[in-house]
């Protein structure tokens, strides 16, 4: 435990890594307030590894670095830190070295950083902006939280479909301000609705006379302004997209996401998945003890009343459990087996949702298939189970343990598919509350199951 | 549950998803013979949503299907199917369907493909390839499993430091097979060690005179041939890239990963995450029964050990659980409890070494939080479960579970912690062994010390 602190981790995982080293000799600099120093070790670093070493230093030091560090301060590391960090960094930085930052940003960077802020904050961004910045930012902003419009950037590459390569290559060259990224050339119709999309490399390959219209690729996907980040994301990842035209209601291009915002997307809503399986609602490791335990509380509120359910099956049975103890001694065997059987059910269950793998199609295939597992795995392990009891207290009870467990590991199967298809049907984000549910379930059930068989056998 | 079949999901879900109307209408072409009917529906499909297909239908009707498909089987099904599926199906293509499907894939489609396959099956691949991709996929195959040598794709578009925008869209307008897909030119020295990235836009918005070496990305990663994907995929994730070359031992250029290949393998790093911290190895919805139960087993069977090492803690205490039966009903509270709030912290835990945010610079800060929260979140549940005792059986057994809950909270706030850095420290996968360790820390604490504490003050 003494060395926990200087974790090395094996040379695989280093890649990439801040090591305790550089944050060392940054934090030291720091300590001697050498701005020259702190700019040298800083310069090499990108802003997301910048942004990681603000989440990963005390507040103190935070405050101190970013003091030091002064009007260097790039936009980037603004976006790339845990929004849980964002308002109390903005509240550090001086307004002018605040406004210097937001100016160099993306739109949809700005709008990202907006996103989290209060409202006194977000003013001041607002005003940090030049007025057309101002006016798009306050556009999107309008659009619905984690809609397309809110991801989106403004900047696009359009062509009338009549364009050839040559004037779509004399465009651009003449072009003032051509978007930082873009990867694709969107063909519009007159009214502005996109028609297709060419990627650059075609357009760089063929002959300057060749019209575009000949070189759009064949599968063309429009995302609304209004759909759901998520399922953006989905598109993205599905049908390998690189960068996809937003349209408003009348189907006119407003905008377009590139792959690199859909990644950071897919990324968070996965994040989000594994932290509500396990109860924690979203929040990171640099938010202060309070809020935290304030996020946690929720979920372990929930568990407490499933586990007094739990212990009032129980209780129903004190009078059979005070002449034979061994009962108590095994009954959370029973209960906990089930839990996990179920547990592995519904995080598949929960995932293939989310994949959109599970749908009406297959829902009884993959539901009989889980109380198929739960059967032969209960099977193996009441086996094991009633093997060991038999020898260590009694067949009879041996004979119990067996038939509760392979109970509780069918209704388990049942359960954790079952649970979070129900959820989801019912608009209930199944990754947030099918564990409490399944849990209750087979607590209940394994008691139930084995003090009730055991009572009506040994009484 | 009758109508668990049709699931309706609300409308946002909607999107993209396969629905049950689109999989009857075709597999009624399957079962009527309609080939024509069946190109049909199938003709506008994307071959990820085939792909999906095949998975949700039972084993009987996807060969039915493959069968009637016959010829048009799209080579990009096989590189979208599920792994789990893909020997199945490719043992069910004609040879002469097989050999015409893989002709047309990517060479890094292909390896992927490989990959999973028997060598049987991996050498009737390989003949269906011509000679040079055949040479190309088997130096791939050469590479480590799951490193950038097999993520990357061959076809790159290299260009060497002297030349000038001019010269670049020349050079790409008189090759004959540009790769279906690039963003960047990369720059190389005489050498074919790669010296910057260029990305296409920038190209197209340049004069024909300017030099490229001018208009180079700022940030520039290169990825060892053999770095891990998962590596890969952090570095996508955290630099924002969009493509990046690969180079071998002495930094010659072999090929570039892009940012679609990145984003699958962070898909699948997530989704391996996920099941393993519920104790599911990889695996999906359409394997075998036999299959899924092997691979949930040995995680129940490690439940099963700690279970029973939880169980003989209580033994220990079975003359005092007889003559107080009320702890055998309220055990188990305390013991889930911790359980509970131990599996939120180790999950958060988990992440956050996942990705990069747990480090040697600010782990002792996490673990005072955990701790930390973990006390104030079970002096709260101390007094709530408290009070209930008193109210319900006496103030002595409400003391005693309100000291118990707090400490085991406490626990598990640090072993949800530490045990997860301690697992990566010793080179195990944390997401994989943590859940095991941690429940059995909670429940042998939590049953030690209520018992144990209610052994003390009641006799």
């Amino acid at each position: 435990m003494a060395e926990l602190g200087d974790i090395q981790p094996d040379i695989e995982d280093e890649v990439y890594e801040l090591t305790r080293r550089d944050v060392s000799a940054l934090l030291a600099a720091v300590e001697l307030g050498d701005r020259t120093l702190l700019l040298e070790l800083m310069e090499p670093m990108h802003a997301a590894d910048i942004a990681d070493l603000l989440e990963q230093v005390s507040s103190s030091e935070r405050r101190a670095l970013i003091e030091l560090y002064g009007v260097e301060f790039d936009g980037e590391i603004l976006s790339e830190l845990d929004e849980s960090l964002r308002e109390e960094v903005i509240a550090d930085l001086r307004p002018e070295v605040l406004a210097e930052a937001v100016r160099e940003l993306e739109s949809d960077d700005v709008v990202d950083l907006l996103e989290d802020l209060d409202a006194p904050q977000q003013e001041a961004i607002f005003e940090a902006l030049d007025d057309a910045d101002e006016m798009v930012a306050r556009q999107a902003m309008s659009y619905p939280e984690d809609s397309a419009g809110r991801l989106m950037q403004r900047e696009v590459v359009a062509a009338p479909e009549h364009w050839s390569v040559g004037d779509a290559i004399d465009f651009m060259r003449n072009s003032e301000d051509l978007p930082e990224q873009f990867y694709h050339v969107v063909l519009v119709d007159p009214r502005m609705r996109p028609i297709g999309n060419i990627t650059l490399g075609r357009i760089m390959g063929a002959p300057r006379a060749q019209p575009l219209s000949e070189l759009v690729e064949e599968l063309f996907e429009v995302i609304p302004v209004e759909q759901d980040e998520e399922d953006v994301a989905y598109a993205f990842k599905q049908y390998h997209l690189i960068s996809a035209p937003v349209v408003d209601d009348e189907g006119r291009l407003v905008g377009v996401i590139t792959i690199d915002d859909a990644m950071i997307v897919l990324d968070e809503e996965h994040e989000e998945d594994i932290l509500r399986l396990a109860g924690v609602s979203e929040g990171s490791l640099t938010d202060r003890v309070i809020n935290t335990t304030k996020r946690r509380f929720p979920w372990l509120a929930v568990n407490l009343v499933t586990a007094i359910l739990a212990s009032l099956v129980i209780a129903q049975f004190d009078t059979v459990i005070s002449d034979f103890v061994a009962l108590a001694v095994l009954m959370p065997i029973v209960a906990s087996m089930g839990g996990n059987a179920g547990t592995q059910s519904l995080t598949v269950a929960v995932r293939a949702i989310a994949t959109k793998d599970l749908t009406g199609s297959n829902v009884w295939r993959v539901i009989r298939r889980e109380v198929l597992v739960g059967a032969v795995n209960g099977l193996i392990f009441a086996v094991v189970m009633g093997a060991v009891c038999v020898f260590f207290f009694s067949p009879v009870l041996g004979g119990v343990i067996a038939a509760a467990m392979v109970i509780n590991m069918v209704v388990a199967g049942l359960a954790g598919t079952v649970i979070p298809v129900l959820l989801e049907k019912m608009g209930i984000d199944p990754a947030l509350a099918s564990g409490a549910f399944v849990t209750t379930v087979t607590d209940v059930v394994g008691f139930f199951a084995f003090l009730g068989l055991a009572a009506w056998v040994l009484i």
